[in-house]
């Protein structure tokens, strides 16, 4: 990306093993993400150009010499940020904190929209998806392996922070891949009723055969007003929010009951918001939420993909080659897409 | 309270039942809150007044016709919010969102440094202290009896919503009386480490033998750092913060480690605070605490007081008469008293 709206595919060179826990993968599928809008809208012109790419299901090609649980020719998932498994935030399930771990596309470590990747700390990054051959695998599986990498792990995240329990009311604000995840996540959490606050029909249609129960396309006061309605004026016992602008978290807070916990795995675009009597302590409002840790819970969700007992590809709604990555954010820009798949 | 600094002692009217659900108390033991300082600081001057004070330990008088679970002679703590521990959210444990409850020194319910007092609801709200006769209970029982009123259950409650578990090092902000009971709940419940910041070193010595391992007393980015030495750079699992200001926020989120939680029981003097991508959300910080629901917790606590396992009662160290109520304010605004206890 070398601007706002400015997307390119251009060569480089094939990444290389630089350190011995590296490891080189080629591509089976990537994708765009949500949070790689908000660079699309805002990211000032540059000459270098920013690496983009976060999400992968891959190949191990090679790996460095103190690699020992990966090798060449596994299958296996990226989750979107690498992390040693091993320090004591990884031990603590926060591998998005890892001592020694970090984001991809930014220095040594290219965007995972590319043909080939370079993963750093390949034992404690990579997770093997056990008996699947990528070439003779359907495109819905790869799909649903694709969104462990991030998008549905993401929403499980916040669903998992927010200890969904049986019989609870779960409203998700947000009818993006991200939350239409967290209604997925919340079912298999056994929320009995799930409001989806979006007003993309489409969407919501997904987001219903997902578990949510009930759609409000009303927003702002309109929108609280309908979810208190739809619960007895109580309110809701958690509110993922998958959206991350500030209007997404005034209605979190405007339904969410007291003793209640409001879930954010929208990348906030706001670094301060409402937290004091009136919002949130005086209803003693927990907020929850951050980068999600997938890596924490990828050796539960691939057999849950493989059993066919959660299918969170279906967020996908368009395959393009990695060579038309452009339009593939053009697309989800304009909501043409949900959601779309790269493939070479 | 008629303005900043300007507390009188007026003979007002005895209350009398109003609705069958109300009772009427005589006062054994009333207090200072350190929330009460807040309008002693800054409240707009008024001709009527505003009666204060909402934690006390009494002797019921009289009953309205519809209450069973009290009787005239009980000695019952009352808390700090009246309930009807019935509805919904009293139900979940959040008494102080009761549908029917309400705070004392509004409306037709007057405050608690009185002789005598109306609490609405009293079956909801009420317990009664068994087997005490408190004409012939020590001081140092009917201090521990009434910080079970509000001070020591609100910083139990911070300890409670953070889920402090055994082995993890939780900070606590602030030396106040809120402060130094958080420290007691969190040894309670199995803290290994505890770090109290504060400057005070009668209150912070006090700190220590209610199970403080360690005292900051540096604030602001030193503190942050000492804490931060102290934790092998890996910061706390829990941050109790027991101030309400903005500076004692900035604190808490920057000793927090990832993944930790910071747990709120100072009344925010603050309305809008840094939860984004650099203080909460990147590192996975979970925000939680407000008004505590001490009714929730009295059943469990009270017989922790009489058996003598905790002694929160240690937090006040005067007596004065209610007569002196205004000199009982002024001692703690000037912090020559941590917390004053009033007696008739």
């Amino acid at each position: 990306m070398f601007g706002a709206g400015d997307v390119r595919v251009e060569n480089v060179p094939d990444p290389v093993i630089q350190q011995p826990t590296d490891a080189v993968v080629r591509i089976v599928r990537a994708c765009v993400c949500g949070s790689d809008l908000h660079p699309y809208h805002s990211m000032a012109e540059s000459s270098t150009g920013r690496r983009m790419g976060h999400e992968l299901i891959a190949v191990v090609e090679e790996t460095g010499a103190d690699v020992t649980t990966v090798r060449p020719g596994d299958f296996v998932v990226v989750p979107f940020v690498y992390s040693d498994n091993t320090c004591v935030f990884c031990r603590e399930g926060f591998q998005t904190s890892c001592q020694h771990g970090g984001f991809y596309g930014n220095g040594r470590v290219g965007g995972l929209q590319a043909e080939r990747a370079l993963i750093p700390q390949a034992d404690g990054t990579l997770v093997v998806v056990p008996g699947v051959d990528p070439d003779a695998a359907s495109d819905s599986l790869l799909a649903s392996l694709l969104t462990l990498s991030d998008v549905y792990l993401t929403g499980y995240h916040a669903a998992h922070l927010a200890r969904v329990r049986p019989g609870q009311t779960v409203t998700v604000v947000g009818d993006g891949a991200v939350g239409l995840s967290a209604v997925l996540a919340a079912r298999t959490l056994g929320a009995e009723r799930i409001i989806l606050m979006g007003r993309h029909t489409d969407r919501t249609d997904l987001g219903v055969e997902f578990g949510a129960t009930d759609v409000v396309a009303e927003r702002g006061a309109e929108g609280i007003a309908r979810v208190m309605d739809l619960t007895n004026g109580e309110g809701s016992h958690v509110v993922i929010e998958a959206v991350g602008h500030m209007p997404a978290y005034e209605q979190s807070y405007g339904v969410v009951r007291p003793g209640g916990v409001i879930s954010r795995v929208g990348v906030p675009q706001y670094e301060s918001a409402p937290v004091g009597f009136a919002s949130l302590f005086g209803k003693n409002i927990t907020l929850t939420g951050g980068v999600a840790p997938v890596r924490a819970y990828l050796e539960e969700a691939i057999p849950l993909v493989l059993d066919g007992t959660i299918e969170p590809g279906r967020v996908f709604d368009r395959i393009m080659p990695l060579a038309d990555a452009p339009a593939a954010y053009a697309a989800m820009d304009s909501r043409e897409a949900l959601k779309v798949m790269l493939t070479v």
